[in-house]
């Protein structure tokens, strides 16, 4: 049975693991990562795929990376979070570990575990969403990754949700990231205690009674509770999310919504007004199958499985 | 050199023809048709394909049908035009041809044809964009056509464009069909008529003197003649399309995008502010790689050359 | 007990009475009124004027005139409907008839009446908003109309209810007047029938079977009789509707919101939704008295009333 | 010639003056005003008003008030700061002073020392509106003061600006004053430091360094010093109070409008775009003179000025 180490490189730590056929992990390293530069997170990767290949008998690597990955499988074409644009990763990795390697978006590392381990296991045709800072996602169709011609797919948080609206950091206005997102459910618990404080005030108190930081995970506590402003925090979020998720589903028609990501954790108080409104708005509701939207299932180590289970794919 | 038929069933007309690997149409018919009901319909399209079998060694037999197909490729998931939703089109044919049958959506088939022999050959990523009294399309991913989990996928006339704006008859309200398609032209010229009359005087004229009848005709010689309310129907339309292809291909990330549809017959009055919004507002502009916006090259046989085309992939 | 005379130019016919300080009509003439141009216009005027005198001791007349009144209140500073920009139509008629002669916009005299002696008597501060074609008004202040710096005042239709919506013949877009009269009825009418046919098939039924042709009163029939689609058409107004006399009053206060003009007539079809909107929109709503929305009570002397009274007033 | 006391009362301060019949300042007194309680401010306002009525001979007191204040000019309805909503101040004012004493909001009292003494002068139809931490106003109509059947009118920050759109104190979504105030200003300021920190490299520069308290004089010098980010947040606020500017125009038709508050000291920067906005957006443009949008040159004792004043107008 085929072995593969996956690697998850993120702006602050390194994970690694080796990674079964069906997605079990076998062992995984974390380490801190302090590097910004390209030689040190080299080296790091470096490191702890050879550590692993010395313990395991491993067949590819598979690295998950935040940017946008080319149609080689290999260069960033465009980094995100650190800066490494137009190194070809794939190469410089697999010099040094003697192994194949692939490179993947990381998003579309961890879409991939879901749809093949996880809550879209068994579906062809799956659309993952992440809602954590911002709105990421995978789509796999007819079982197979949808990458883009030059790697940029799958970018789901950057469709409009309002014209003209907020400026979003890739240029446009408007983006469902900016109204979909954590940092959006900050921005809605923001606005309640500046303009109508008495209103918002659990969220306030719960936020160490300073209204002009608010935090997220306050606000998830007051909806918890049943606080009405809090509520109307995930509300106004999930009537975004869900006209989003409907226009996704009329260019895609998948058989599942996995969501995953940091604001998954509110479960229900997502989920429930999300799927009140996808299942009003999506096209022709009367005349197709109605898709499910559930919660991701992989656990801590689903980005470097996907990385390692995607290294397979050729 | 395997052939293969192609027959494109229509509201009004059927289209058949013999279709090489090339894309080359040896020999095609056309018959008017006035049957709504199925058995009519069904022993025509047995006629056209038995006909052209009878003259030409063919293999297999591809039907582009207005409908929702499911991933069968053989059973009219739910009919548009025609009243035919649960047929099984492949099998009632393919018994009476002896010929494996296949039955695509027609503006898959269509976008097929441009894809493989059109505008976006050569290309394994495309989105290919019908305008005309709505909007379809065909998505290309990795050289396969995208058909969705029960073949509802591509219908990116029905992603929002308007939050909360005009219903559209697949239940939503606001989709880019009511704001970007040839009914919309109308619609925003049959605005100007009876609000600005004096400015949008020449399209009335042009109409036969009825600004309660106007026609996109009109609008469209209007605009060729440089008439400023003509161009603003246009400009209004083309924000909406243009801010609609950014969305779409944050999803996608086509490596080109194909105009087809009577309104592509307007040309560089459509194309150059569509390509306008569409460039300033694609996410990541500045990151990425260009996406050229072209017109169709398909003539009249494109839905049944693709048809034809896709009767071959298994 | 003083006498004035009243007159009501429209664009097809003229209206002229006698009237009372209560505003009781002792006499009234009509004449229907081919006629476009200046002189036929103040001739008519003329005639039906010194008929009415000849017969009643009357000390004033004031004449009701579609399009905008300069301040000296006697010059037409912009006609709309008529051809008499920049004509000193008081002049013009006092010098036949020996009277003093006051010139008002026809929607201020409308609900001057209205404010005197209709729905908002006894009220120092009212808002009069009259739906048919279009959407007019007038304000009264302090027991005072607001005719504004240069008369262009009370121009309550073309405050802006969807930013960037639908083009107007003022030059703007997306006046409240493209989205709250009759005819804005007419094309959520018409929308849902083009694309919504089923649901709409009572209103094209109504509409004499023509779906590119539906009528106003096919949609208020049909709401009549519990019609779901005409019911829309009427929320969907309602909601604009609601939402600026909102804004209106945020800026006016008044005691009472008086709904006039031909929509009227559909009552509480139009009057519920628009009330329940309207409560919910209010800026301070908990803090303020209720202002309540009712509808005109003036017949059809209504402009006339009003313009022989405002002669009253110096 | 007449003398008049003038009283502002502010959040923490009160300022009172001496003024004449021409708006001159002949000797004012500021104390800073800890208290929020009823009897304190009171106390206060007496003890100003005595000490300056010692010194001369007046013969009547203005008091202007942040709140909404009644019909009868006296009573607090609606407390906006400071809790006495309910008071008669001017009742429990009066019978210490032994002068008749009028109570008057305080924007209204601010807007009427600007018609009457400074940049409306001499016209008798104006708007002003003070863009600070929100957006309030005055109107003067026909030369007199609209203050709306219950206190509440002129709430110009309170009409719609977005539908559906950030959520206002005052209940509402939307309205004028969380797109178009110094605080909006801000927050268009923080949304671009979050999303797109380089282009507002030089806003978090003058904000001290820290991207999530971004300060509106930052957001003013960095404008000043052509940075485009900082224009752009202007640009935006400009847009929607160039828009709302022509509503309110098409409800009141001013002769002038006067833009005052802490934002109008940003001059051009502000000023320019709103004007392009507001020309282009006011309805009926080519029909109607032009409308001059200025700024305040009232100062520091506006807001006395003009409650002194409106206390000599019965």
């Amino acid at each position: 049975m085929s072995l593969s180490i996956g690697v998850d490189v993120g702006g602050t730590k390194i994970a690694a693991g080796v990674v079964d056929e069906e997605g079990n992990v076998l062992e995984a390293l974390r380490r801190s990562s302090p590097a910004k530069e390209r030689a040190a997170i080299i080296d790091m990767i470096v490191a702890v795929t050879a550590e692993l290949a010395a313990r395991h008998k491993t067949a590819s690597v598979g690295i998950g990376a935040a940017g946008f990955v080319s149609s080689d499988r290999s260069t960033i074409a465009h980094g995100t979070n650190l800066d490494w644009t137009g190194l070809n990763l794939g190469q410089a990795v697999s010099g040094r570990v003697d192994l194949p390697v692939v490179v993947e978006n990381d998003a579309n590392a961890f879409g991939w575990a879901e749809a093949r381990f996880g809550a879209a296991r068994g579906k062809k045709n799956a659309l993952i969403v992440a809602i954590g800072t911002g709105v990421g996602g995978a789509l796999v169709v007819d079982g197979r990754l949808v990458r883009g011609a030059a790697g940029f797919a799958a970018e789901v948080g950057h469709i409009t949700s309002v014209p003209g609206g907020r400026p979003c950091g890739c240029g446009r206005r408007g983006c469902l990231e900016r109204y979909a997102s954590g940092t959006a459910l900050g921005v809605n618990g923001w606005e309640l205690a500046q303009f109508r404080p008495a209103y918002a005030a659990r969220i306030i108190e719960l936020s160490g009674g300073d209204s002009s930081h608010i935090k997220g995970e306050a606000i998830t506590a007051a909806a918890r509770e049943g606080d009405p402003a809090a509520l109307q925090c995930y509300d106004d979020l999930a009537g975004h999310l869900g006209r989003g998720l409907a226009d996704l589903c009329a260019v895609l028609d998948p058989e599942v919504i996995v969501i995953a990501g940091g604001l998954a954790e509110a479960g229900d108080i997502l989920l429930a007004p999300t799927r009140e409104v996808f299942h009003t708005e999506i096209t022709a509701r009367r005349a197709r199958p109605e898709i499910p939207v559930v919660l991701a299932e992989g656990g801590q180590y689903a980005g470097l499985v996907g990385a390692a289970d995607l290294a397979r794919q050729v």
